[in-house]
């Protein structure tokens, strides 16, 4: 291959992105579920159904990707990739909605008096992580899908 | 011009599409503003830094569009055009946050039950039209990025 984008589809790069992203949103969706009624505030629900559907995703392609440097041929065309590139580019879009929508309701949990009690200080600091695991995962994603994008216009 | 890309810069498409943004931008900054003691939430504050944002950036752009209709000779460097993109992207995606904490935020004072002192009915359907506004301006500001991206490897 003469083009070899750093992080593109079918390379070391790209594996350990995936596997990065599957890493955090896992993260994510574990801060937020395990033991918390978040349940109660639609930002939170909306966080973890879109976790559900990274989750996936990032994991598929962190196997297609491990299977492509295994056998060496990475399989590269311009239709796979393009279906690559705007599927990633959707997930970061609903991925930067999520992390943005849970960091403003704790945000305004914590700084409004009068909530102090629904929202003990433990439960908020999980949140917290909660939502810049989100953050680290759009980013990745995004970074997934300019590499991709990046590559496409040489196949 | 062989390459027309509807929407691209110095079109016709382009101008109405930095109007539209121009509108929907300002119309979410005085719906959130005025007369309404927006500072007290942090999200509320993001959506205006960044709307003072987007306005003269969208304004500015609308002129040369403007400018470039008239004269009828589109101003088109790959250089210009590639910091129209990359600035247009970074816009949107200020905005996509600035629309998403605003809309969670004003969901979370219409569906908690103690905090209807605080967030009367008529100011909260205030605050979300201007978090429609934003999600509008967001749409947009996408559209003259892709086409804008869209026409810049044929330069």
């Amino acid at each position: 291959m003469v083009h070899d984008v750093p992080g593109s589809f079918g390379t070391r790069g790209s594996f350990s992105l995936r596997l990065a992203q599957t890493l955090f949103s896992s993260a994510s969706l574990l801060f937020m579920s395990l033991g918390v009624e978040f349940y109660s505030y639609t930002a939170f629900c909306y966080l973890v159904t879109v976790m559900g559907l990274v989750i996936p995703w990032s994991l598929t392609l962190a196997l297609v990707d491990g299977y492509s440097v295994l056998v060496k041929s990475p399989l590269r065309q311009p239709g796979i990739l393009l279906v690559i590139v705007v599927g990633d580019w959707v997930i970061s879009v609903l991925t930067l909605a999520a992390a943005c929508s849970t960091a403003s309701v704790v945000d305004l949990l914590l700084h409004t008096d009068r909530s102090s009690s629904y929202c003990p200080p433990k439960l908020c600091s999980r949140y917290q992580v909660s939502a810049a695991m989100a953050f680290f995962s759009w980013f990745l994603t995004l970074a997934s899908s300019l590499s991709n994008l990046w590559l496409l216009p040489s196949l």
